[in-house]
């Protein structure tokens, strides 16, 4: 059981099914699931921060952070393991107290080196084979609150975190 | 089998698969499933009043529930079984008359008070406990539909919303 | 074998899956298969017409038709085998010499009266039982060309049609 | 093991899985997966370049070919085989020498000729007995990825363009 002080993801594969929507403008659509909030907000109530580290840097991205409320957001990163190693400092923490999740070929030098890594189901092999484990899950399906759960599960303190959750709606009018 | 006399519903997770899609500028769009408007229609031939209750608040939903006629709508709640109460109460029933599908974990404190309740297929365990029972479709793909099917299935209703329904199609030019 | 003079179509649940994608503000999305665009193809070199039935009326759908060059379009339908008579009169043909593919309870008329009538994998069995078959496909994942291959088929058409579509290729700059 | 000098692809029901959302104006949108542009990214480190051949002809396309650098597109196309025979022309090399995927009729004649042909797992047969095998993906799930790896992995240069990506990576900010 890892003490776990930062929660890292990639976004496109991990929140979405790696899905980019065109238009024949200039717009440009992602999908992301609801279901994956619930991962955000179980870390938010046990004071556990969240950062994303994406490729992309789209306004797309941004909007959802701002809804999620996520702490730290890093856009069209091209060198993940230096952002998080930068990140790590700043918050004066070592990269084995962070939790990544990423899906693709430009995870893989942070898989490596988080203190607890997972890739979605549906990674290819090249790159699960340098994370810890694999959520059942597929990007976009709900991957990255099975990771948070999974994480959380391990450290009993998941049904902390959903009774806290559950006393704000009974608070709630 | 219970005298159902008010139907409510969450949106995300339920009427869609939890899908959000945000694009570059300022828009949002839900996906929506015209099966499930079959259980809308089938309650309102045999009088029985939907609900929608989410912790949403968006246009997107107040353009569905109006083109489905839907009578109650509460958008942006955070405690759903005290709006449920206060429905109640101006409506003059008990929760125990009502049936709500659910998903998540902001529908828990209402599952576990309605006098039918169920989440679609794919609610988490440590939601779909606090149901009576969960659909076999998952959200977004008819669990609406299905949660209605199988109410009036069991008050033998069904055949008949059926029946009203094909007559209106009948005398429609 | 029958001799079919027209296809008329259900578009929600037949050429989609049956989502609808609200935006924020006045949009409204339906999510074709270009899959089915080779059925269409197929009854155009073997000169056989193709009507849309739908009880919605949007112009989206409108669209589709015309890039597809869809003979019939009817928007807004409330009563299906009303329209289909009154289109089988036009073009002099009987209800038996149209092949009918939907979905849904407004389908149901019309799937009874229809020389071939075929649903979707996904239809409830209330629908299927209306109809002589039911695709192996879900609507939206190519139902329609389904429909249209297995009638071509069983009247040793589709390897025809096929050829004179490949033909039109070859000739093609 | 094929000497290839060129990647030619279709995009519909390749690189997307043939859904085309029509909107209630004037616009239309593809979806696309992440997934695919690895395979781009392995060919570009590996000077291999790709060609993009569609019957459709979008802004869309052109704007996701532009993003991914792809280095030759051909839109509005009627006749792929006669498209390629002059790009082969144009690049000194010969069909033997072209790897080709796509997944319906109007790909028939190039699948036929290209060195290298494949179609995704969801093509009809009458398709695929054109080509030399098919990906175990559908289109837009990442069957352009797979076709690229395998031809890479036959050719023992798969690893060698992972080196590459991961260097790149590497020395990145």
């Amino acid at each position: 059981m890892k003490d776990i002080k930062l929660v890292l993801t990639d976004i496109d594969g991990v929140w979405t099914d790696g899905s980019m929507y065109y238009d024949q403008f200039d717009n440009e659509l992602k999908r992301f699931n609801t279901s994956d909030s619930f991962g955000i907000k179980a870390l938010k109530v046990l004071d556990i921060p969240v950062g994303i580290l994406t490729g992309e840097d789209t306004n797309i991205v941004k909007r959802r952070a701002e809804k999620l409320k996520v702490e730290h957001l890093f856009m069209g990163v091209r060198n993940k393991l230096k952002v998080a190693e930068s990140l790590c400092k700043k918050l004066n923490i070592t990269l084995d107290q962070i939790a990544f999740i990423g899906d693709d070929v430009n995870d893989i030098l942070l898989l490596q080196q988080a203190g607890i890594s997972a890739t979605p189901a549906h990674s290819p092999d090249y790159v699960k084979k340098h994370a810890h484990w694999s959520t059942s899950k597929k990007g976009g399906e709900g991957a990255f609150r099975e990771f948070v759960e999974r994480i959380l599960t391990e450290n009993n303190q998941l049904d902390q975190a959903l009774e806290l959750i559950l006393e704000e709606f009974r608070n709630a009018h």
